[in-house]
């Protein structure tokens, strides 16, 4: 490990994590380091057009050029760009908003929304970064996930009344994961709203990412509805993880006998 | 300047500039840099999750956590913020599709996108990155940019036979946005397509970004609505301006006498 740019990466990671200008003592505090440090790496990431420094404050933020590795990212996902009409037909198909995401440390990112079909203002939630444990993405990746210990090691902070934080609650959520295939989340992490997903393998067999529909608690998990969404997302969820080129025995048909990936 | 952070800059801007798997050879060559230099900043890199490395071929691709910074910069953007209700009424009164951008390095950068209101099926462009001296966008900026100079020394090279590229074609392009108050482009980025920009300054009177339609040349430089469009970019631009804090004299109203900012 290059002890700098791990540090030049924090400081990144603190500009980017909710207030969007931070002075240097600010970001030395949260970053842990001595303020001449933080200020030579805030020099060289303003050079590099990574951070940029207000005029007026002095405070800095993040700059565009991280806007254009993002957006690189996008081009370059295959998650992405392979989801892209299986999200499109799983909206369709039930008439709720779809997400894609993938894990990044402890947050799962999303990478592809469709909008609710019947419905005008939303707001695309691309970039976004919610905490795995309050999310049904989050929860059908880490079922699978080689790094599941790590995940559920960590100091886990409730998002709402609802969260499940604790260890033995969440080994059972995934638990529950790999026996029915898909993961149901009831506002734990935004009160009001539900999400269904199902895990996305990819080649090597572990988890790329998953599929879920977001939206109102009361209409996804309404029972009339709840066996149609779960199917549909297992079913677009396969279909994915076939066209990563994810092992068959790995992605079984969500109708076939004990047909849920151990 | 801290080398290894450049260094480790470098490769992100590599891994991102179009091919996104590269191997550790392919890196090192160019950034002109040692193979064991460049696997232990990869190896830093991966474990801040800005890159990943792919299991099957090894090759290296930005990781999830760039996307959750760049959104992050769209969060924490004023100019993005704030051009929001701007770009979209833009867009309503001509009909066609509206950018707000920015200047990063020697591109500017798409902040934001508002589909054009009668056509349905747009790719949305936010994060793509255009070499500035090819759009209107980019010359409505550099043209009052304290950057100017630096701007035009570059190698700049053709995107299609129309790209203005030598220094007095874009020194006469630029002194004309000055003149006028906004860039038109025709063809220069991609063959069909136009675009019409003007600056938006900030608090400290230096451009912030450029707001600007861009669409089908033959529409939108179409001699019967191009006063029209003309003056709708500049009055939008103007209002954001002021909204963005910029001083009086250096946003004049696009119909008073003489009312380009020099």
């Amino acid at each position: 490990m290059i002890q700098s740019v791990e540090r030049a990466a924090l400081i990144l990671k603190a500009l980017g994590s909710g207030t969007p200008r931070l002075g240097v003592t600010e970001i030395a505090e949260r970053v842990g380091l001595a303020k001449p440090t933080v200020h030579g790496l805030l020099r060289t990431l303003a050079a590099c057009e990574l951070v940029v420094q207000d005029s007026d404050t002095g405070k800095y933020a993040l700059g565009p050029a991280v806007l254009q590795l993002g957006n690189a990212y996008l081009d370059g996902s295959e998650l992405r760009a392979r989801s892209l009409l299986w999200a499109d037909s799983l909206a369709q198909r039930v008439n709720e908003a779809v997400w894609v995401a993938t894990l990044s440390g402890t947050r799962v990112i999303v990478l592809h929304h469709v909008f609710r079909p019947d419905d005008v203002v939303q707001i695309l939630e691309v970039g976004a970064a919610i905490p795995w444990h309050a999310c049904a993405l989050g929860h059908a990746i880490a079922a699978h996930d080689p790094r599941r210990e790590e995940l559920l090691s960590d100091d886990l902070p409730p998002l709402t009344g609802l969260t499940r934080t604790t260890r033995p609650a969440l080994e059972e959520a995934l638990a529950e994961v790999r026996r029915r295939g898909y993961a149901v989340e009831d506002q734990e992490a935004a009160l009001g709203d539900a999400g269904v997903a199902a895990p996305v393998f990819g080649r090597d067999g572990t988890p790329a990412g998953a599929v879920g529909v977001v939206g109102p608690a009361e209409r996804l998990l309404d029972p009339a509805r709840r066996d149609a969404i779960t199917l549909a997302v297992r079913e677009t969820a396969r279909a994915l993880s076939r066209d990563l080129g994810a092992p068959r025995s790995i992605s079984p048909h969500p109708a076939s006998p004990g047909g849920s990936a151990a």
